[in-house]
């Protein structure tokens, strides 16, 4: 497979999702996107909620080029956000290295420490490893027919700023948009930590046999914490939660040594 | 379904694994944690290797009933690793919480940054989300042959370390060990750095199709840090690797701040 994309001094602007590559959101994003530079779409060609960082190694990916324009290509694959942008930075996109990463639009929140749980999350996880500053996008609306249009100013805005300074080396950005008004305004958070609640509705088929479908209700754990992603979605504001992936627990392990070396 | 494990006053220790409830890495670990308390196995019924946190959200999970013995009940259940776990504590467990949570013995490490992509450790954060404290077991051999016997007296220690001790809040372990022979000791550890260098293998199938296969080769960025997981394993010794899952970059906001409310 040879790339052919053309050779342009404006910016390259990859774009992932997890809801798939025909959803409302990406094709929002894109549409934004492509106003500010040459766009490479690389999105699962089906549904990969709650995919977070997963890979796909017992067989082999296919990316179908659905679109092939001047200035934009668009590849539906056939794994996970994070395969999306693994084929992407070592095969789609033929060794050039896109200046931003963007994913989502989501259809639905990313916010709180569950964003672990999160494909659209996992393929921006996956790009910081790459080193392309990268953001994701998610609106607090699940439906289809989600609207995104109060979201659109805010998210050029955002891509321009990055396009232009970059981001601190190892982090990107975590964007969430209360749904269905204009924002307020725009604060800078950290992720709520918080918890599942009731995750499963256990049911039994026309078979007889148990089944459990995973169902469940947040539950945060400081609603009232002016800090947070969720208390400032919650009051009509976009929040940008900057995010990195170190999970070395530092300041424990001093006390972890202390543990395991103790004689019994 | 109703949960008669029979109630004691030993410790109650739910195991997961990545490759699957039947490998020899699940089974050496029951083994030895059945010496040490209770244990019930929710693990997955397939390889799941790669599906690092990512949940099913498309259809149910069932959690078939493999073994039941005095102090021992061991479900293959339909899932990712992080399904698994979730499902033990909404469901399997009956609302009993366990005193330790293990996943592995991983055929194959589970060292560096690329850890975000790991079923063994997505079991690991997902029971750090249920505050259960919670060790990963990995081996640095990918055979299904694997010999696991020099690890046992080490992971037996690990166990009842922190059955006595418990695990700072928020802070799970992950462990790691040279394959092949006696560790010269433990050293705590934190992740390397490094990325995955050509990563797929392209190849023509007998349709004439393209398809793109996982491989790839792990560079690691910094092999002489002797701070590192992989410098200790490099050199015959287990590494302990303390994490948590904060993915806030506390310290890049304030230049986000900055930089998304200047005037252009």
């Amino acid at each position: 497979m040879t790339f052919d994309f053309m050779e342009t001094k404006r910016p390259l602007i990859l774009i992932c999702n997890d809801d798939g590559y025909t959803t409302p959101g990406i094709k929002t994003l894109t549409r934004l996107a492509r106003q500010l530079g040459d766009v490479v779409v690389s999105a699962p060609q089906d549904h990969q909620s709650g995919k977070s960082s997963a890979i796909t190694v017992d067989y082999p990916l296919r990316a179908n080029l659905v679109t092939d324009e001047p200035g934009f290509k668009e590849y539906a694959v056939t794994g996970t956000p994070s395969d999306c942008c693994k084929l992407a930075y070592d095969v789609l996109l033929d060794g050039r290295r896109p200046d931003l990463m963007l994913s989502g639009i989501n259809h639905g929140y990313n916010a709180a420490m569950t964003i672990i749980n999160s494909g659209t999350l996992g393929a921006t996880f996956e790009s910081l490893m790459h080193g392309v500053p990268s953001v994701a996008f998610s609106l607090g609306d699940h439906r289809p027919t989600a609207d995104f249009s109060h979201c659109e100013k805010w998210i050029t805005m955002i891509i321009e700023r990055v396009l232009e300074h970059g981001l601190p080396e190892g982090v990107c950005l975590n964007v969430n948009f209360p749904p269905g008004c204009e924002p307020k305004g725009l604060k800078v958070t950290r992720a709520a930590s918080g918890h599942w609640d009731h995750e499963f509705e256990t049911f039994v088929d026309p078979w007889h046999r148990t089944g459990h479908w995973m169902a469940g209700e947040f539950v945060n754990h400081e609603p009232e914490d002016d800090t947070t992603d969720y208390y400032w979605l919650d009051r009509g504001w976009v929040s940008v939660n900057p995010c990195h992936i170190d999970f070395n627990a530092y300041k424990a392990m001093p006390a972890i040594e202390d543990m395991l070396k103790q004689s019994k």
